[in-house]
């Protein structure tokens, strides 16, 4: 009891008793100061110790064991959970096929402690947000429209909304009417929005190998078989396509051609133009996410395949998560005339309409020209830190046995351990150094045990990037040396995939 | 070109110039000023007139276009559509199948005209919405929690709504846990995340007939066969779903227990408690959508089946649409233990998570009380509409061959014509007449010809309820009377549907 003693909760706090309560026993569990299925006091007795209502007491242990720190059993009480990190990659996953980013948050992995370095997010910090300029152009918003910003929406999508992606769109070359546009609550949606309307159970979808673990998530959920073909550092294999697209005449073919989530690899500008000339060819529709081409650092072409796109056969999804606020929920589509009605079929029984607000007000934000001072605002954070991480990865990187190739742009880079070594284990030996990283494992189709990682740059500070790049390529090197038993020798070359 | 002339556009209004020349030619054609079939003046000719840029001339041209009031003829040019109202409910229908009120609403249908009594919305109008207090509220929340009201949600929502909500639902008898709650993005999200979680290819459902469009397109969207049992006016025939039940084995029975859309007709409490003990003798899951059980005027027992249910086998939906603001696309489920990962990771894949800016301030509004305090104002509102329009039914149906049953609360009333006759053209009759009612045909799976028509009162002031009616059962009156040759005299009684 002497350790719950010693927990002070502030009741002057705009925070919840129960959520600080609930920190401070996460970290005594995290510092392993409260040791695996050692048991926690009495609801009762704890309260009484900590001079709070037992509600308080009953919350917090609520939310602990909905993230797994404890587990009850009945009639005998609340036990420390053995340790998180080995079962995250197996059990949870089979569970939850969550975004990569997400799964890690819910889990309270991210910021576990104040000074552990994150790699792992690929989400912008909250303190990049534009929080004063949206609050300005919401009350202009709620002023003007009053209670037309609560009304249904027009599925679609509110019009002077699309006016101005129209617009924001033909400095991309892309050129298209407000009619081609839907506006969805984020690109999850639109992946899923595309699923409902096009896909039928047992149709097969091509998706990149690695690929984004929330696209596949969806196209599961509607009993879609899913083919994969590797990504090399210049885009898909173009041969092994056209051959899985000869073999499963694909409903879809999702890609990410700029910057690709998780390798960051671009697509050549040949490679974009023989995957238009495929999906003519053979007649099928061409996902593009386009969740990145906005941060093209040192790229020569960041072309958009839907910029390429003459027979009206690339459906456009645009997230702003990234680069903007992903809490919003907002993104859009650019959809080919002959699937729209299905489209908005597809959202209308999805969820009627996106929230009118964030529409209106992020109109104006395009529409005022603040949107591009935010890119270019944003542009300037995540160079800086592109260029810190290119030049650590250099100096750190180059004497440890990890293979990569290095992107022109995004904000993800993608390594490789030898042959025989598992990131699942780098990720538990990162983050007892602080460091966080995401095991390549999630994003293939098959969830096995894989070499490969990602690190972010998008939610670490340019001084924690040297700090973390230099102390993970220690971990790296220790993991190496320690396990020469399970190490193989690399006598000819491996790909990276 | 002479009526175009008289366009007046104001170029200092707040309203896009484009809008302005689209409502006015919208104007044009609803009058028939504009004839079927009529050629619109060329882009150029019509923006040198007006003194306007062509770019306004062709958005507003698009838009009526999409709207369909007008078509275009490549080569030839821009002509008005032939009269809209009698293809309403048969070519849209198929291509859009669509919550009733959005489909009239993007049609351009209920607010066609300024002097219009429109009893088909379900949707409070715009001037009920608590703006004030809301944006209070959303500053508040704005500058406590910054940044972090624009990232990432939990998928399930955020907790402190959910804590809320878990008082919130106390109130009405339904005892329950913040792990328990799924916060949606609207009711119809909450429907389709269910479908996601539950429903495979070819699983069976069993509704309500009638029952809510939007539903059906979903349940449909996931493949699934979808059988009906008639609604009476105390719940479902509990015979006939005793049999559906044993004959399909469904995995899901959707019901609206309390002011049904669109009968507005309640379940006694007897079926009530026989829904539960069919679901545990049957082991099979109840969707209970409760989109309005809180406009219970004189109803004597307004119970939630999920208060009621002692085996976990009700998912609760609530949508807070009809008496909050439905632009905000917020609401809840309830959910039984043994689905909550199904429908967390179904969450995930929709749409990640909900607005998180919308959900915090949506707490505070439940926090601070003020809910309650627009409940009651909204009760009143609505009570006094709902008091007039019993009066008006009483004081003007009473003489026509119309059938009905009066709910004891609810926005929803539902009437039968004779045997023969068809709500559709009680529809264009009605609009010809300045009142828009909601013929009946859209709420049954199979949409054919319909005598039935519901009529809402949720965006119909007093004065214009006793108007409308009025206006209405002379409508009815000459439809009948005018229709002879197709009448059939009703021998036997016909029950309601």
């Amino acid at each position: 009891m002497e350790i719950y003693r010693e927990i002070y909760l502030d009741k002057n706090s705009p925070q919840h008793l129960y959520m600080q309560l609930f920190q401070k026993i996460r970290q005594l569990i995290i510092e392993e100061k409260l040791k695996a299925n050692q048991k926690l006091p009495p609801i009762r007795q704890l309260a009484n110790a900590l001079g709070v209502n037992t509600s308080t007491i009953v919350n917090a242990y609520s939310l602990l064991e909905k993230e797994g720190f404890v587990y009850k059993k009945i009639g005998s009480g609340t036990f420390v959970s053995a340790k998180q990190d080995d079962d995250l990659s197996d059990e949870l996953l089979k569970k939850y096929p969550l975004d990569e980013d997400i799964r890690l948050m819910d889990r309270g992995q991210i910021q576990i402690k104040e000074n552990m370095i994150s790699f792992a997010s690929a989400t912008p910090t909250s303190d990049l947000f534009p929080v004063e300029d949206f609050k300005i152009l919401l009350n202009e918003v709620l002023d003007r429209d009053k209670g037309d910003a609560f009304g249904y929406q027009e599925s679609q999508g509110y019009y002077p909304l699309r006016e101005s992606l129209v617009n924001y769109l033909e400095e991309i070359n892309i050129k298209t009417k407000p009619e081609n546009i839907q506006i969805i609550s984020g690109a999850q949606q639109g992946i899923d929005v595309i699923s409902k309307a096009l896909i039928d159970y047992k149709d097969t979808i091509i998706v990149e190998s690695p690929t984004y673990t929330g696209a596949i998530g969806t196209f599961r959920s509607r009993g879609a078989k899913i083919i994969s073909v590797p990504i090399l550092n210049d885009g898909v294999d173009i041969k092994i396509l056209e051959e899985k697209i000869q073999e499963y005449k694909p409903k879809l073919i999702y890609l990410m051609p700029n910057f690709q989530n998780p390798t960051g690899y671009s697509y050549s500008k040949e490679k974009k133009l023989k995957i238009i000339d495929l999906a003519e060819k053979y007649n099928t529709l061409i996902v593009e996410d386009d969740y990145l081409s906005d941060l093209s650092f040192y790229s020569e072409d960041n072309t958009t395949l839907k910029s390429l796109d003459r027979n009206d056969s690339v459906i456009y999804i645009k997230s702003f998560s990234k680069i903007f606020m992903p809490g919003l929920r907002l993104g859009f589509l650019v959809i080919p005339k002959k699937i729209h009605h299905r489209i908005l079929a597809a959202k209308h029984t999805s969820d009627i309409s996106t929230s009118g607000l964030n529409q209106r007000v992020f109109d104006l934000y395009l529409r005022k020209g603040i949107w591009k001072k935010h890119i270019r605002y944003m542009e300037k954070i995540y160079k800086e830190r592109f260029d810190v991480m290119k030049s650590c990865i250099d100096k750190y990187f180059k004497d440890i046995e990890v293979q990569y190739y290095l992107p022109q742009g995004g904000l993800n880079f993608w390594f490789s351990l030898p042959e025989g070594y598992d990131s699942n284990k780098l990720y538990v030996e990162a983050s007892k150094n602080n460091i966080l990283i995401l095991p390549g494992s999630i994003f293939f189709i098959s969830k096995k045990e894989s070499k490969c990682f990602r690190l972010s740059i998008a939610s670490v500070y340019p001084k924690d990037i040297e700090i973390g790049i230099k102390s993970l390529s220690n971990v790296i090197k220790n993991l190496i040396e320690k396990d020469t038993n399970k190490r193989k020798r690399l006598d000819t070359y491996t790909p990276l995939l």
